[in-house]
């Protein structure tokens, strides 16, 4: 472990997180709702969507510009399809609100389609997918953010990188989930790059003037390219207007940075839709036949040098059961969350070693 | 044009092809729409999709692995689930059947999800995604084909690369609609490389044993590789699923091979979405911003040398006006249409100068 890094009890960050959100003044059990997205994505090995995220999410709180609501109001509801005013309240609570609805839905109906306009940032797309799939519903979820790759060959940011989670329900151990952003490649792996001088691979991303590059810091200074290009762009743009315009919300440039003016909502739009099994199916033969896929893709012939393979969902599984409950912090989400702590005057454990709130570290 | 292609009038080349169809036995209605869509295909740049697929057609028909049924049967029909049996008939009809089901009941009921079991090759995606575009509903398809794909880091084939269509309705003249393959190229591709003796691009493919190859031959020996590796992996993993049990139909190496045993089903699997934009927001509105989205990315800044910028689905629509009404085959094409004409009974027109069938050219 390096020296630069923590380590702490998954369950007692949880409850950091959470009453800090509490302090904020989110109700307990929304501001636990995000403790927990936060701290799984962590336990997962996507702390892009993790604890880092907290200052973001107070800042803006603090701003105004995200609600401390705990829930979104309902604008239509007409059968399968539902829209949600999500309010600007933190992304988590009305994704999970969401996808309750589409699942309630597709119980219902067979399938349910919720949009959700004026959204923020949910976290982890694969939650929500999970979250049908344990009702045993086909779960599909995705976003968008504000634009941040060219069409192919262009030189503008014309669209995001948005997101979508598909989760198929099993009866296996490891859940099935595809979560993927319609990039090749995120930014940090870039950033990664830059910091270690290596060159990144064609294709990542182009250069301001839209020309291809291999150099990190030309990449950072241009765009994100889409996944397998014309396939990721295409994905990526009609996920936009599905996102936004159904919800009758924010599509395009009309998503603002989510790092941003903390003034400013960042206004993106969500879709949940939830597909029920038993409405075409015998859900527990239709489970079984997805565990059994899931093992015929672990169990398959591998190339030279390969020690393992995974079906999709099954790395982020991996990883959340070797942690054993523990997550390891880099120093300065440390620092960021200890000096969260004090200034909203809650206890900083398990980051220090004091026993109530106001011993200063 | 070169001399080894024959250029003909598409009119005239769907009268050709149906009057094959009808001869094989389909009904008049059912023929023209096979007809329109391979004809389409070839007007839209996707020769892969075209009239090339007759002889596998009307071979399959004369084995007996494909059916002359207009209409697939609804096994079982629940609100906004249904699922159809193809039996084994050809794609396109039963696609059409599927896709006009799922738009009506997300007319009635907000969405609609109709999987397809014993299902046959449809041609391309767009086709039906298209579909219900046309009646404002945002359309989603997928199929699953027998396994070509292996996961990340595999040697075997467990997945096929199961394409993906989405339209979004919109009110401009071009329309919106990504149609992909879940594969990172199209075998075709490599194939075309082979014979330029052109090395092809890593992240294409692999070698039999899994290893990374820029070999088309080793490549065309070995396995198509994911679009964006794990991401197009992923995809098409839940994609199979998808088709193979909410229709209690095929998934995996249940598939079988297209141009393998003519006498044994292809058996694959299909899944229609619609969701009706009505229910969410208006129309007019929803087309008006979709097509000004797409303007957007057609008038984004361009990278140098670039000419023009294709918002998803503009290429074939481009191909299409540019074709004029007229389609040009392959001479091997036009030899095999001339072929199955005469086995058939049927006059080749427009491909001889014949007057009337049974004057051999």
């Amino acid at each position: 472990m390096s020296a630069a890094t923590t380590r702490v009890a998954a369950e007692a960050l949880r409850g950091l997180v959470a009453r800090l959100f509490v302090a904020a003044g989110l109700p307990a059990g929304t501001a636990q709702a995000v403790a927990d997205g936060l701290v799984d994505a962590e336990l997962e090995g996507t702390s892009s969507h993790g604890v880092m995220l907290v200052d973001l999410y107070l800042g803006r709180i603090r701003e105004g510009s995200v609600s401390t609501h705990a829930a979104g109001t309902i604008v239509s509801d007409r059968g399968a399809a539902v829209v949600l005013d999500a309010g600007h309240a933190l992304g988590q609570p009305t994704a999970d609100q969401a996808m309750a609805l589409a699942v309630e839905r597709a119980k219902r109906l067979g399938a349910g389609v919720v949009a959700v306009r004026h959204g923020f940032h949910f976290g982890a797309a694969r939650r929500y997918a999970l979250q049908a799939a344990l009702a045993d519903c086909v779960g599909i979820v995705a976003c968008n953010t504000r634009p941040l790759m060219p069409a192919p060959g262009g030189a503008a940011r014309v669209v995001g990188n948005n997101p979508l989670a598909i989760a198929v329900p099993s009866d296996g151990a490891i859940p099935i989930v595809l979560d993927m952003a319609t990039s090749e490649a995120a930014m940090g792996r870039i950033r990664m790059a830059a910091k270690a001088g290596r060159a990144i691979p064609a294709g990542w991303a182009v250069a301001a003037d839209g020309t291809p590059t291999t150099e990190p810091a030309a990449a950072i200074a241009g765009m994100l390219l889409p996944a397998a290009g014309p396939k990721g762009f295409g994905l990526a743009f009609v996920l936009d207007l599905m996102c936004g315009l159904l919800s009758g919300g924010a599509s395009g440039d009309a998503v603002r940075p989510l790092y941003g003016d903390h003034e400013a909502p960042y206004d993106c739009s969500h879709l949940f839709i939830a597909i029920d099994v038993a409405h075409f199916a015998d859900p527990r033969q239709f489970k079984a036949a997805a565990a059994a896929a899931a093992e015929r893709v672990r169990h398959g012939a591998r190339a030279p040098g390969v020690a393992r393979l995974y079906a999709p969902g099954e790395i982020e599984w991996q990883r959340r059961s070797d942690a054993q409950g523990e997550v390891q912090l880099e120093a300065s989400v440390v620092a960021m969350l200890t000096a969260a702590a004090r200034a909203l005057g809650v206890s900083a454990l398990p980051l220090t070693h004091d026993n109530e709130a106001g011993h200063a570290p």
